[in-house]
């Protein structure tokens, strides 16, 4: 087996890098942005700053969103184990899958294939795919909310942002190709959503699609620990299982065991 | 640094082995029943028939009580990420922490401290005991519980259990010393709870208290499959969702930031 | 929105329900054993003694297999939160994933493809799935093993079991079926693993294919405790610590940000 | 059980607001700083731009560290489950324990207790404190680096970067006196190291113990998913595993069970 290699980092006694930069003479001592230096590290190339201010405001973006699944489950697990605040913010972190953020990757998917084909044949790929999940009754991923209506206000400034900041890269007009599409093919507007318009801008940036989910690991981390600072100042993690239990009858038939 | 070993596992093209004993050979071959096989497999030594049957009924005890805040986390985590099983266990596994489960590792450690007094000084020990707890506004670990009143019946029945099967070793014992110094100092009958039962129980079999919660994590994450199982056959987690979150208000003011 | 309901657990003030079984009275007073009522619990329905015994066997061969990755994570973060034992566990647990329990599932919606059809149609559809997996260049699910040859003695001794055991459904036979399929294209044996002689068995048994992985996460579980017993006895994670830091060298060049 | 309150969010169909901010008109608009307003978020109280400099310094610092044992366990569970980055990088940051981070907490509490007296008493009761611990055998928090000697160059810079944004409040001067009174302790001299340094940074910030750690969760998950990043483009995975499991041979005897 070949042995592997990292450029992560390196350090010696006195020193330590981060890729080709010393931590503490040049990143320290130059006042570096952690948002900044996170982006240049995952990737591993260097980010221009409009790039750095299109990431702020999607970090800024995913970070809350009140009393989801992700905080419930924080909430639920520090209250079991307040000394082991990483535990309960791990917990929150893998609501992150496939139901909620999952959708970025699955729409910035539709969006490369729809960037690499000419500009012209764009619109009858983008009603080609979504025929395709209408016909198989899938829902469009990066499209429609269950509360924000008839726009996601996220998305519309997120994708206002991303054009502002001169993002090439045809993601971002492939999005509201699609959105044409989808309209059309439902006979009314169905909003884009704040998921979909960072597919784009994250798509405009030339980020895998495999790392997308990893920034908002990255946000949803800082929001989960507002949740816990929240939690120790007012608790609810005893209310919210009164609540539930109380509210979620027995009932010995109907189905089980997964099915 | 000295290289550490194992004595876990080792193995070759065409055997493996568990310990000293042949996988396929021995243990499967022979019927092996995993609940002994992992209390031999965790412990390092032979366990008994008695105390086999110990540990079924601790862990048949610790394996569910409903919607608790360990069930409500694997629910929401599994309702946003249903492909990632695993993950939904391991949020709720995170509640296994000081609140509940820890409990058992205090208790135990009180049980120890009179185990290691002569038999005769042990009701002066629980008595000074449960008078530090008093004097520092501390609960007693192992006693009291917010619902089973008067007495958490499966406490009653583990211990009942434990000296049906012939436990030794002065834990038991040492509970029952403790419970009457509980009683004594409150005025009124505090029941021994499951976590106190256990703890006696485990005491008795010299199971190392820092590997105690390890029987909770493993009892916890069949509990929690069950829960998983049930999930996907009625869903709950969109509920649960809407049910915490407009039943918590916002309210600007008020404690923040941790304190 | 409908109000979900729970079929797992009641209870009152001094009674406790796991489904329609008290469970002091009942389920600990009887001496029950752990595994059988976790299946009845998970699976909603009444499990006969020769599911049990078969089950026992599967939970057994999947608790160890030595210094795996899913062990490696357990005991690196055990090192550094020994408090917090139930994250070392969950840790571990995390590695439940598609590369290698994940087959379990692939495997069985093979097994579930063919005994879909009548017996006679299953050698052509087996054949037909091998050459679909070799044309896209997919491993089959469920066959070789990187270390296990010519045969993974778990899985000969799993599949002797389930055929002992009079498991009925056809998963075993349809295995085999799969098994004369990947031989004849590949013109050599390859092993059915442990993973393909667990999905047949599992299927047999009628567990619902997404609930597989659930029974490899809880006895994964009782691996990982193992695990963690013996880093607590003889420290490894400083040792791998220094041997990966140490093995991996520094190279600024090559390829980076997820290409 | 009176009802909890949550001031971190609410929405309407077409806004959403962050406490009392307007997240698209006001925070995304202004092109605010994901920093800034995570540090506000979290701690319910404006911060100052000096704090800011402060925190991403910090945060920069403990990103990464190499192959350390987080980032080997989220490597190993990434090998395993790759379609489930969150529930790598949840493995990793569950080594952000008592062990590496936690000394954050034990030596901001140390601080806190000379900040408490008189200055003139601090010389003093730093004596007290290190000979307490000496006197106990525990290790000092915050001082001492098994690699970084004499000094962890981190830590110097982080202590010049708080003096020179002009933190008030004391910590970092009861840094110095603690350090002064170690190294007369020890009669040589024991390098601050970087946890310390950061706990005198986050005590001048104000920000409650219990959530320093908060911190460390957020900026190693970053440093995490540049390690996950790194394994898609270079897998060591497999390469770690087959290390690991070859340099740690079997030995049946030796301790076991947790003893």
């Amino acid at each position: 087996m070949t042995t592997p290699t990292t450029a992560l980092c390196r350090y010696t006694e006195t020193e330590i890098f981060y890729r080709d930069r010393n931590l503490v003479g040049d990143l320290m001592e130059g006042g570096g942005d952690f948002v900044s230096l996170m982006m240049s590290h995952i990737l591993g190339r260097d980010v221009a700053a409009h790039e750095v201010r299109v990431m702020n405001a999607i970090l800024i973006t995913m970070m809350e969103h009140g009393l989801t699944p992700s905080a419930i489950a924080t909430r639920s697990v520090y209250m079991s184990a307040p000394e082991n605040l990483q535990g309960a913010v791990a917990a929150g972190l893998m609501a992150v899958g496939s139901q909620f953020v999952g959708t970025i990757e699955n729409n910035a998917r539709l969006l490369a294939r729809l960037v690499a084909v000419p500009e012209a044949d764009r619109p009858a790929l983008a009603r080609e795919i979504v025929a395709e999940h209408r016909a198989a009754g899938r829902r469009m991923p990066g499209f429609g909310h269950h509360l924000h209506r008839p726009d996601d206000p996220r998305a519309l400034k997120l994708l206002e942002i991303g054009a502002r900041e001169g993002l090439q890269g045809g993601h971002i007009a492939a999005l509201h190709t699609l959105a044409q599409a989808v309209d059309a093919a439902a006979g009314r507007h169905i909003t884009i959503n704040a998921t979909g318009a960072t597919a784009a801008l994250l798509g405009d940036m030339d980020i895998p699609v495999p790392l997308m989910r990893g920034f908002a690991v990255i946000s949803r981390a800082a929001g989960l620990v507002a949740h816990i600072a929240e939690e120790a100042s007012r608790p609810s993690g005893r209310f919210i299982w009164d609540l539930v239990d109380r509210a979620i009858p027995f009932d010995a038939d109907g189905p089980s065991g997964g099915r």
